[in-house]
């Protein structure tokens, strides 16, 4: 399934390791990935979709895109707190980190949460294409592990019992959310590579 | 100190309640405020300033301002929570509530919190002029009182004993880190109708 003349696609990210990342899973779709490096406006908004159609709609009606990128947005989303941190959750987890996140858990029995990547693939004259990976799972009452970052240490995937941050990479990233959305896109592309 | 041939100002914002109190402070200036229905995009960033510059930033590029507006933006910045929710407060307050902040601050003795509102006036040809108004003061262990809304009732400005719900309005006015932006507005617009 090699598409067809793909051509590049760029990737709007200040994070070279995403770089990586993301050109090893489009390799083998003969797509390479190349860095965009543009400012990218993250609008205040409930859901992760809206904050990519958002910022990408101002860059269309900036101009000047060079042709087709992808930008994508993660967030844990806990049932108990009405979604928070959501699309916030880069700002939360620098300011109250995962201690605030279990203090306004407390001993509370009902702990489910969500996370989330969105991954917008915008392609000049075609439009805006959204793919979605969820891992859903539950908050743990403690801190646990040393993989990963973020809210890993306090996430625990459904029909797991240890956090993401007390498994390797590769386990970790067949449940991920970051993963399930790349999947999506190569899926997208596959299939529009005919 | 009455403006020359001010002409009117918008302002942009959803809220009527803000508009009569807008337009009764700027009244002895014989400035009149009209309502601006258009939709500003309010990015992430770490400070009001910021957000109402790109937010300002965006509608230049996009053209067709009526004529100078003002848009205002608020928010609680507590000092233990690495200045959360800061920019966020509305959302904050959706979701976790007071509850969730007194949850975060436990019973920790470094209280200390302020509000904040920036004003941003746009005017065409002129560029952003950008207020500020604080009120400093601390989270209280409890929530308190039933007048005013949102974080009111566990913020007690400094030299207080009560929470800003614990006040009348005119009270509340007197300290209140959106009049005081209003007041600096009022003082810019005066100074510049020479």
């Amino acid at each position: 399934m090699v598409m067809k003349d793909p051509g590049p696609i760029y990737l709007l990210t200040g994070n070279t390791g995403k770089l990586k990342e993301i050109g090893r899973w489009l390799q083998p779709l003969g797509v390479e990935v190349r860095l965009m490096e543009r400012t990218f406006l993250e609008a205040q908004a409930d859901s992760l979709e809206e904050v990519i159609l958002t910022g990408m709609e101002v860059m269309e009606k900036e101009g000047d895109i060079e042709g087709p990128f992808i930008k994508d947005d993660s967030g844990l989303f806990i049932d108990a707190l009405g979604g928070f941190p959501g699309v916030y959750s880069a700002y939360v987890q620098r300011t109250i980190g995962n201690k605030g996140i279990l203090d306004l858990m407390g001993d509370r029995n009902d702990r489910g949460a969500t996370f989330r990547t969105v991954i917008g693939l915008y392609q000049p004259g075609e439009g805006i294409t959204l793919l979605r990976g969820e891992c859903p799972g539950a908050i743990s009452f403690e801190e646990r592990g040393k993989q990963g970052f973020g809210y890993d240490p306090i996430f625990i995937p459904r029909g797991e019992e240890r956090t993401f941050a007390e498994m390797s990479v590769d386990e970790k990233n067949s449940l991920s959310h970051r993963i399930r959305a790349i999947k999506g896109l190569i899926d997208y592309l596959s299939r529009c590579s005919g």
